[in-house]
């Protein structure tokens, strides 16, 4: 079967955009995809985007994106899978190039999560992730949900505080010499450790930051493709969902839909998790970054804490982990987050990703995590040679 | 190409569901629509929904609908188009179909607008379809916009107030014997001219009522389905978007998306206006409906009216309209909409469609129309002999 391909790259420096509406942030990250991708013809605009509704008053972001720059007519949609929204927008885009009935289209990920200024505000708009009825209703926020999954893992592993700083120091050393992430300055252990607890056991340096961002990639076809010289391919990708409300789940210590997804997207790759050379995890909470290695069958169960602090995850280490900063370095701005993984991943494989450039990586993977952990996206990225 | 079919198909009554959650409705509508396709493996769940994050606290959709009839794992997303989401959800269902990564995929339009009580925030919820930039944030709403509309299509072509009313009462005729219908009452021209103005000129009687909701569908392949006595090809669809700010087009008195979302959906079927049997509008306010007809190319511009009048439009006519009631009175349950009129439409077209029957349609089209005409998608059915 022909894959996707993924032909152009954009997007905008993460941050508090207080210039910009989400319609400029799209429009520059579409507009620079547009560009990379040799100004191919476009069939159809998919948005990926979780709370413009409650935060921007807007919904209807097909239209106003083509019309933004200049494609009005063309079809445009919203696609919403909770903080795996972007990944979603990319998998459904591709889907419609498999189809045949669309050559090029073009992916959004966008959020401007800053037009609010109230951190509850922000807060209510992400716990529409988790389920009403069962969890927001009791007053369960997001960074609740996921201390409840840290502290189970934590109890399980027999994991100390130290154990869950590795991560973050990792991804903001990262972000240091990365132009478009937010977070551009390191931590030490010290510093993670004396962060403040925001829901116990979870520290402010566990939780990426709130931060307004639009990526943007021009899906299309190898036959179509209007420039060869840094097509990666969508060698596969799989998606899941698992039950809602966290705590009506077995087992709070796995992430069954990233584990279902990883399955289903190494299957249409025909490639198992030993041929990855450099992953993308959705570190939007330390814990859920540590469950998202072992989901992809890169660490063992409990291990992942050793992995990273192994030096293993560096950018020069056996297997690069989030070299950019991941969400809580290079930033987190929620229905953009899984293109912006995506993006970086196409800039890796292709040779183009700077400062942050890991060395001759040929696979890579993206794993997109909404909710808990009940709707997982993953994609396998190949480099085209 | 193989094109997709319907093979199952359900809905609930609309009404003011009190006792049911956006999820309840979801379910029901959706174990029918499995029921009625024979219980069919489902591969993905995608949702028509637009108002879901702002009404009702909950987005991640895909989730929790899939957890709600026992499929938890399936891939689920929702898509949104404003009030076109519905059948947005329906075209993608369709092409990831196509694209045969996905051989059935459950299409499910859900809607509780019942959840706030006050009509001002259900118009907040439905203003996001609009331009929030040049629309919205100056207090224009979705009535007074469409209010424009007809304001300029009652100048351009020198229509009495009269005129609009023929569309309404024969959707609330239509609706009186039809069970899940909203409004299942007969209205007359002197009801019809003496309801409330709304937004001079719109009446209250031109407009849709709000209500909960929800319908589903069954997406598969002939070669894959476990039914074969009721199938509905989708011979085409087109969707296209506009401008999003109503004012800033050029002419308020067509809907330009709705006409080149025909001519595409025409164009994949390979059929030509002239060739439906039987059509299903988007009558959320009468003119609206109207500028419906003029796009499908089944009557002259300014002329819907006289169509209407001339009876051609009944059950029995030339060309049936809406033969459940349409938006008027079969009701308007936002992002639901789109798959009640798909639904409706393979009912008819399987012979199916009880007390609304039509006499031996073959050929069926349904426009879904987002925003003031932003966002609008056509589906054009065929019966499969």
């Amino acid at each position: 079967m022909q894959k996707p391909v993924i032909a152009g790259v954009g997007f905008t420096k993460i941050t508090a955009h207080w210039k910009y509406s989400l319609k400029d942030l799209a429009a520059e990250a579409a507009l620079k995809a547009l560009d990379d991708a040799g100004n191919s013809e476009i069939d159809a605009i998919v948005i990926g985007n979780m709370m413009s509704g409650i935060i921007n008053g807007q919904e209807n972001l097909g239209s106003l994106v083509a019309e933004s720059i200049g494609l009005s007519g063309v079809p445009g949609v919203k696609v919403e899978a909770a903080c795996a929204s972007g990944a979603a927008a990319v998998m459904w885009a591709g889907l419609s190039v498999l189809s045949g009935v669309f050559d090029s289209v073009l992916a959004v990920g966008v959020e401007k999560m800053t037009d609010v200024t109230d951190n509850e505000d922000v807060s209510s708009a992400l716990a529409t992730a988790a389920d009403y009825d069962y969890e927001v209703f009791f007053g369960a926020t997001f960074p609740s949900l996921n201390a409840l999954v840290m502290r189970s893992y934590a109890k399980t592993y027999k994991l100390s505080p130290e154990d869950f700083g590795y991560l973050p120091i990792l991804m903001h050393k990262n972000a240091v010499d990365v132009a478009h992430a937010q977070l551009r300055f390191p931590i030490d252990m010290n510093g993670y450790l004396n962060s403040p607890i925001i829901s116990d056991p979870l520290k402010l340096f566990d939780c990426a930051p709130i931060g307004d961002g639009a990526a943007a990639l021009v899906i299309t076809r190898r036959d179509v493709a209007k420039n060869s010289d840094h097509l990666v391919e969508i060698a596969g990708f799989g998606s899941a969902t698992d039950i809602l409300a966290t705590y009506r789940r077995d087992d709070f210590t796995r992430l069954r839909a990233a584990e279902l997804a990883t399955k289903r997207a190494l299957s249409m790759a025909e490639l198992e998790s030993k041929d990855f050379d450099i992953v993308q995890i959705h570190d939007a909470f330390s814990v859920i970054g540590y469950l998202n290695l072992e989901a992809l069958g890169v660490v063992e169960k409990g291990k992942a804490h050793e992995f990273i602090a192994s030096g293993d995850a560096e950018r020069s280490g056996a297997l690069p982990v989030n070299p950019e900063g991941g969400l809580k370095a290079r930033g987190h701005p929620v229905g953009a987050t899984g293109i912006y993984q995506i993006a970086e991943l196409a800039l890796q494989l292709s040779g183009r990703a700077a400062s942050s450039q890991v060395e001759d990586a040929k696979v890579g993977v993206a794993m997109n995590v909404g909710g808990t952990g009940s709707n997982v996206i993953v994609h396998v990225l190949r480099r085209v040679e």
